[in-house]
């Protein structure tokens, strides 16, 4: 199978078999696409928090624009971005580079200088402007993998970040919640979109050629 | 190939042979992974415009972190998001929905009217902040594509943004840039990163188990 047979595979399945649970072996593939993704400067400066807890996903549903569908899914991925960046989490990524890599720490200490200079203009709310936009790029890279495995998934903005920051404890973690991925196997009678025709604007009007 | 190898295979390439081109056929095929991108109620706020004039890419790496590697590579990507959301726009994209699907016009007027109001009671600037992160998740299955085809890429935040505006005239198309992606095949012997070890943070520290 090819990516694009992939994309064309999945939607944004609106009605989940709640009977149905995703195995760990895909849990495990899902989330490596997602550690696998690019960011910038390769800082990862985001993490996936793993929800198949229902007790959880009954509390994580308050103010969710479709609570159904979290509540009936196997697991929720949270994909949740570094509240700020800061001189020593730069260093610890960096030091793990160089270590695994077999390189003296500080191999990259003029690169490190640079965007720690850069971070260090910014205030909070910049940098988590900029965390929140790395964590899209592994929910695409997740949505596609689970796609690959013929998992349905489900990305989803609409939700109370505030309830979901608090049910996680994710700001002790120094973190802050951006979206939420459902995961498990669609209810096809009751999945609307199922029955729909995908539909995207046009290659010629979504493309400039220069 | 599976996309764990093609995410395992690719890195941000650091040095480009200038003398190889990516063919129309690969470039059509990534263009395609990116618009068959998930994005926010389906309205795809983005365009990506397609630089392959050697003298466009010459103006448009000033500013740039690593203007050679822009100017060697094949074609540059540039992930441009609308500028702000509007019930025009809104309609527009569900219009064609609709018609792709041959229903009535207004079938998902409930949900339209509903996205109305919420980009209604925001700015510009709430509009681009989330526009914005729409073009990283196409970004993303942009480089898995180009992976899968084997056809080399580099991501980049690092560059002046008003000056690829202004050179591509996006003002005009209601659009800001947000991204580039550099496409083409390594100069393996002077690609530093080609000859070093990927990196990732650990499993165990980059989810969290709820």
């Amino acid at each position: 199978m090819s990516l694009l047979e992939d994309l064309n595979w999945r939607h944004a399945v609106k009605a989940y078999d709640a009977t149905k649970k995703v195995s760990d072996e895909d849990i495990n593939t899902i989330l490596e696409a997602a550690r696998l993704a690019p960011t910038s400067s390769g800082l990862q400066p985001f993490r996936v928090i793993v929800v198949e807890n229902q007790e959880l996903k009954e509390k994580m549903v308050a103010g969710a624009l479709n609570p159904e569908v979290m509540r009936d899914s196997s697991h929720v991925l949270v994909f949740a971005a570094w509240d700020s960046y800061s001189n020593e989490k730069i260093d610890k990524v960096y030091d793990h580079h160089t270590d695994v890599r077999e390189l003296p720490r500080g191999r990259f200490s003029s690169y490190t200088d640079l965007i720690k200079g850069m971070y260090g203009e910014q205030t909070p709310e910049q940098h988590f402007a900029h965390t929140a936009r790395q964590t899209y790029i592994a929910l695409g890279l997740a949505m596609a993998q689970a796609a690959e495995l013929r998992v349905d998934s489900t990305p989803a903005e609409g939700f109370n970040n505030e309830i979901v920051d608090e049910i996680l404890n994710l700001k002790e973690l120094g973190l802050k919640s951006v979206t939420l991925l459902y995961l498990g196997y669609r209810d096809e009678p009751n999945d609307w979109l199922s029955h729909m025709k995908k539909v995207r604007i046009p290659m010629e009007e979504f493309v400039v050629r220069k």
